[in-house]
């Protein structure tokens, strides 16, 4: 059976959500040991991408192959009953034989969380950023305007050793105003996103918020296809894979 | 100067607001550490009330009388630079020589936030409570409307030895189902809470909710003045303290 999960985790404390030989503190990892174990065989758990070791996912979508005399609902049960609380799988379901939650992913959408308030965000400080100075969102939606499309992201990829290619398409950035929580929430939504790009792309546009460069130079850093052309990476706590579409 | 401050804290790591011989980890006792410091001399922090061991607050209102040349943006940007991130300022005033944080406040908001989604509260998993089985929340609003205005809580009362009166008036009880967030959350607004009141009036409506008990009881409860009547003490956790109201 391929099954299809979704799965939402707080990143506070791992190494993100790929699997790698030297910590056990990915996500990944953890439903694959815990799968395997309650398969008694390898199990490999395929997920629509990585994320970074400090980010979230309110929806990360994954699939597994395995044979289980378990309902959909026992095995996400037992599944969520062996995860410790900071990851749980909202949903399981039996998909169909080639369903593969890579490949087959259309667009993603990632949510970036701004604290903006004058105070300190005390609930939900392993989830926001808050930049030392309020940046003007006005500023930050003329600037995300001129990322929207299909580009050649370099400038915003934070692999300095990547060689496939940089070329991906964001269909939305929406930069909302919270006021009851005194938040800013940035949305992103594209084809795919490189390493950090979300992060960078954050970084950058509140530097443009904030006065540090002009809404146009965004323009400039895409052509110059150098990650030093682009601002700072914001912090990954305040990042979140949100939603993952498929045909 | 007597100021005012409101006070926003994540209690998961202190054993309550109230400052205790025994340990350090309290709230009133960090903000009179830091504040006796900044002063040079002791300074005595009064909260509208207590909060128990894990119970948050959104805004506990308190006072203190200072002596600073800060302004009051100053001097709340100073504590807040030396709050641990989990406590925080929201606001800080000077008020009049008389105000006093507690026997001037009218009414009390708590909240209690249940998650009732069928997999887990990851993101909010240190500030909702998941009962076991999912209560009915038309019958948990029956059993609420028991307990409306003025009563002797005795019965909902978690400190044994209390020697004091035990009558308080309860103004309102919400229940308020959350779809997108999977929660149901309870508000409770009136003019004073005994210790534990709310945590029991929720565990026992709770158990209204699951058919362990019937809404008509709560009327029993009540006359009982006897704990034992009463169902169980709902986690800390799942407890905020969100509003204090003043004339």
């Amino acid at each position: 059976m391929n099954y299809r999960i979704v799965v939402s985790y707080d990143g506070t404390r791992y190494n993100g959500w790929q699997k790698q030989k030297t910590t056990e503190d990915t996500i990944q990892g953890k439903l694959e040991t815990l799968l395997s174990r309650m398969a008694g065989k390898e199990v490999t758990v395929q997920g629509s991408g990585r994320t970074d070791a400090g980010v979230h996912a309110l929806a990360q979508t994954a699939n597994f192959r395995m044979e289980t005399e378990l309902s959909e609902q026992e095995l996400m049960d037992a599944i969520n009953g062996y995860l410790p609380e900071d990851i749980a799988v909202l949903s399981l379901k039996t998909a169909s034989e080639r369903f593969h939650s890579r490949y087959n992913a259309i667009a993603k959408t990632y949510e970036y969380r701004l604290y903006i308030g004058n105070a300190k965000p005390v609930m939900d400080r392993k989830y926001v950023w808050q930049p030392e100075e309020k940046p003007d969102l006005e500023r930050m939606r003329t600037a995300a305007a001129y990322v929207l499309g299909e580009h050649d992201f370099k400038s915003f990829c934070g692999n300095k050793k990547m060689k496939k290619p940089t070329v991906r398409r964001i269909d939305r950035i929406e930069v909302e105003e919270i006021p009851e929580r005194q938040e800013a929430v940035l949305r992103f939504t594209g084809n795919g996103f490189l390493q950090n790009m979300v992060r960078i792309l954050t970084g950058t546009l509140v530097e443009c918020g904030q006065g540090k460069r002009e809404p146009e130079q965004m323009r400039e850093i895409l052509e110059a296809k150098d990650r030093s052309a682009a601002g700072m990476t914001a912090p990954a706590k305040g990042l979140s894979l949100v939603r993952v579409d498929y045909q």
